[in-house]
């Protein structure tokens, strides 16, 4: 082999093998029931060769990812065919990881690619609550006629879950019935607009096991265009630190992770970009914390 | 007729027929007077596919666009010739709106569409009071000796209206003789950088009747770039919501609306006209509240 | 109605009712099979109001759009579904056309779109040749087990019309088999790399039917990179324009034709979009001059 | 003053005092007329920065800049009002420079800055030629009411010198009467589409004064994508080349030219930029030519 | 000379001779050791032609430019070579303007170029304390070997000054055993995250002088997109105000400033363009109300 | 390891391992001397993500990737510091890859890294000639005092091979005085502006070895925008596609190859880094020729 090359393609130092690891980061690159702007099926793609722009430190955790072990499984391959088959192919591949005993962080695609992460979860963990940060409340029922959707999918976490069990925070966009189902009817713990409440959540559920679902979106668009429906009014990147901040600081453990919805065709800057990479090094540094505990 | 076709290009929900409306909305695309950076003539032309990425229901607001009866009257035509063509033509539009009943809501364009449009608004509703957000305060006597100038609107509308009656928000940018004209000499009421005091100032007017412009350049850049002179150090997106709420608990009624100031050819990622089509729907839905209280 | 207002955001001059029409431009905004880079769906609406930027006259055909009666159809509406739900929502749609006495003008959307439009039209012309131009063969059997795709849309033509009726020009990308299946075996005819066999096939064809279908990467990406698969080595605009003058001087007539792959978010400077909306000027034209003579 | 500063920001070579110069370049950043894409105001701006790009010798005409005495006298300054202080204005500075024995370069703006530049050419050199390089014919008579416009520039130049004297190449866009107006009724020599005759035209002129003006959207968009608005089928740079050899081998004497409508906004790899620079270069080095032969 | 025309292109407002300033404003167009997105080189050139957007005064600080004598004194030229004599080049300079009695204010480039600017500075001011504000903590003793470096450019500076003489305030990247050598090890004071200690910072200064160097990637991204490593929850500009304003009312002479890493190449709105420019007039302003001072 | 995942980010279809390739490609991101616009470090980076849109079959040649043996060996790492060091490290990786019996296809960077790339192949090849594709000479003894610039590699690789062993082509750029190096005194053999006489030289060279350098930028700006210095007038691609199959019927034996001065982040349109890939694919295929032949 000839020296001074390297083709290492991988996240910056997630190095180890599936074997060593306690976390395995994937792509999920899904959009195909996105209605509106598609091309979150590039998003882990065009995020691995930034993520050397950050450090490994991260001096609001004072946590550094050099101490975690984490592999890049890379990107699923998804056989052209209909949506069931990439939801089968999403939960084979996250049951076989956590099977395995290590925890999943997956990069979407769209939203939908959550439904079959957290039933691949919550067959280790049947108790784990879901912590949903997004702009929208994606609990439709159907949307033109399609079951399975990006603006379904908390609809159909909740058919598997049930009442008490979802916690909704920074939602800013829906109709009118969505809402209801959340605020009026209770079927979720909702916070529109705000992350405010999220430590105050947590602390009810000390001992628990959580699995958090990031779409981006939430983010304000000033900070995060690159998405496929941005909407003003977000939360911004400190906001969300509280978050992250509010995790460390609680006694639950986190079971599995998942971060949606960044389209990179959007992101001309590469500021989006850079901010769904800072998101990810933050969020396995508080699955490794975790990790650590128990 | 085909079936499975749809020629229908208006705002989404925006369909009522001139006769059966309450709202009027259409595009005025000036830019003639653009001292720097042109393009506004694009606004209205952008906006319209996108509006389809929000939805009718304001969460904020607790109102839906489903709910009210608004006529899309397309784009003004304007004959090449000299400024005063267009704001006559503008000036007749307005007032052939406001004879019939109607609200007039206008997308610009330049600021300077406003001037006719109050001219048209206050004959019907002599009494009106103007609120005015804006980075800049407009209140030049002149601009490189043109006196009907996007620099110049608000001053020649305070030649018509007099003192007392302009209340001016979120202004960041101008001349020092503009803002003593205003901060000393109070012949308007400014608010500078901020929009702490609608709410307080709306108290006063209770049971009046308010013209309300917002040149989206208000909006700090980072969520609205699309703009021909942006200038940092704005308003944040929620700052202006709270501007709607204020509205929205005020006794007062709004008789007419614009927004001005998109420039879609420095909007790449597409979000500042996300942002005007939000800002839009939450002006309906104020300009419809008053509708049916009075 | 207020004065010097319009709303009229069809193609410009294409404003006939549709049973007073010759021929119906309609947009197909599907993209469900695009395996690589997505948003063909947005052409049809991206094009509608650059076409302005257009003259009505082609000094090159010295025919006036003015003299044609075409209907904007507007845009199909494609329930969310799978593939199969879209060629029949396309089938019917293009039967009901031709069934009319119109001949159908499609923008799509991706190749696929082509496949039951050429069905629809076959079923009032069976014996109808197919005039292909593209970059690339199209001539799969399936990718990645799909039957049904961009990739196999002219294979699935030829399953129906079978040899010696389907004519592709300007091939530069594909698998040896499939370059095998035309070349070699001869089930179509194939003018690799160029378009200089148009007018000496359309001489053979003297008095038959002919459907065009355009995918307008043919064009070199230097004049069309607004396009999912950009394949350097293209035809020039001045290479398609003889074909256009090929088809104007050749004794067949156009019954259809279609032009896909334009995908407005890979086209930063606008200049795809104003050569597909020339290219659409130039195929109603060619359109209607058959029209007048049969 | 401090070393290693250097505040110089004209066109890199252009330093002559406007005394000691030959030929004096300057920008006329006037796009008030434009009706479809404004921004040609900011051309010569963009220019400048970007001409250190190019070398100062001319490997086709074997010419180098630093054997010209050029002076860059900047940009003119228009106060803001009707179009006919702009043309009076810019009509004054071209017969300054040209009282002065100087050869005036242009640099627009929208093409009808052309005709006061030619106005004042015509005033020394009563007898001179215009050849005129375009896509578009610019032949109407008003456009939208308006006499003076840029689609009406050449017709207003016709109107000063008659039949004869206007030479037209690379046409393509126009209304029928317009290239009824050249063609038929011979008004203008026109070759539509192609530059090919000019050296034929040129040698019938031997002796002759000629003014050059170039429309840079002549060119085909693939290469000239910065321009309000792009018309595709037109000449490449080597076709445009074959012109400034013609003019090189010429016997006739170059008395000015100008190069109109780049538009840097839609200009996003710079590459039109750099294009119009190197006209602009060879522009200068055939004005210079002639300057030293007579 | 021709009238109507200007030919000066520096910074509006800033047109005194060196003779005749106070403060001296000058690019230091050096980027050679960015080790990611390179770019810096351009900012200077690309702010002059765009602070024509701003206006002269100063709401916030209540000052007008035109009250200050400010030399523009263009661009730097560096001769091709190794990073030292581009170093000896900037202090060379700065040496020259600070011997000359005059403030310099320099606009970099990358973050490197201000090593020299406060060794030169720190010859006429040997007790001059440095305030950095920053996203970054620049505190590294080598990146991969190189003593010289963006990464390093605040730890040679402590190399000369020492400890309790370096004020660094909004960092929020880093390694770990930088911000060790900062929090922990107190050789400089540091606020991360937050700008909110300044006031109180320069009160304990009261009567010194200092020198300010701002990387203008300590501002969130989502207003200054335009950097090579954005990192997201940075300050906003309103608190970059709060900067401005404690500095307005502190008792300390500002002897210097620079402002560096604007990349104009990744600032597609123009946004961070605008925002440097206006960051730019706050800093003269602040240089210049000490000038008046002392 | 679970299932469906898949990390591999090489080139497509260049996964043989070192030991068993024939052709290692790899990426040499140096921009280092680039004294324009930088950026050309990106190159190798940004085209391995988007080789997934070519096929593996070359129509043109009739060739497929699928019968190479061709090693991804990744990107080179330089450890920051003067150029030689860079120089240097080139050159060992290179010879190398020589000395184990494959032949080098490097992805620059900027046109400096074909000179130690060149000196590493003559040392196994010593009587190699040298095909230059270029827009520019790079025929400068010096550049501002640097020896050793990407405006001097060509003379610096004639300082070590001598006169009527390098044959340049497309060139149509440089000083007067590079050209009569070229062109007067023959030190090289040169083509300027076209590509016409490849065959014809290579021709005389049968039964010889030859290294082809290809900087991008011989391409006109239409097909390859994405590079720091655009230069008009270049060769088409098809033009290119001529030198290909002119290798192709050659008798000599390519025996190392480079293509550099790709510039991704002026690629918007991604035509750029589409184009560079294609060209890889075609001198993969001929490297691979000739390998077999030997």
């Amino acid at each position: 082999m000839p020296s001074n090359l390297c083709n290492d393609f991988q996240f910056m130092g997630m190095d180890s093998s599936f074997e060593d690891s306690d976390i395995v980061v994937f792509g999920a690159p899904f959009d195909g029931t996105t209605s509106f702007r598609p091309g979150t099926r590039f998003a882990s793609k065009a995020m691995r060769p930034e993520f050397i722009g950050l450090e490994t430190y991260s001096p609001k955790l004072q946590l550094d990812l050099v101490d975690c072990r984490v592999h890049d499984g890379g990107e699923m391959y998804f056989p052209l065919g209909d949506v069931q088959t990439v939801l089968n192919t999403i939960e084979t591949t996250v049951s076989e990881i956590v099977q395995a005993g290590k925890k999943p962080c997956m990069i979407g695609g769209e939203h939908l690619v959550t439904l079959p992460a957290v039933k691949a979860v919550l067959q280790a963990h049947p108790n784990a609550y879901i912590f949903h940060f997004d702009a929208h409340t994606d609990l439709r029922d159907e949307l033109d006629g399609a079951y399975f959707s990006h603006a379904t999918v908390i609809r159909r976490i909740h058919d598997i879950v049930g009442d008490e069990r979802i916690f909704q925070f920074g939602i800013r966009s829906g109709m009118k019935s969505e809402f209801d189902f959340a605020l009026q009817d209770q079927h979720t713990y909702m916070e529109p607009f705000q992350v405010t409440t999220v430590a105050q959540q947590l602390e009810k559920l000390a001992g628990e096991k959580v699995y958090i679902t990031i779409d981006l979106d939430i983010l304000d668009p000033s900070i995060f265009p690159g998405t496929g429906t941005p909407e003003a009014g977000g939360i911004t990147y400190r906001e969300l630190e509280s978050v992250f901040t509010a995790f460390q600081a609680a006694d639950v453990e986190l079971v599995g992770a998942d971060l949606v919805e960044l389209s990179p065709d959007y992101d001309h800057s590469g500021v989006s970009t850079a901010v769904a990479n800072k998101v990810l090094r933050e969020i396995i540094l508080l699955l490794n914390k975790k990790a650590n505990l128990t």
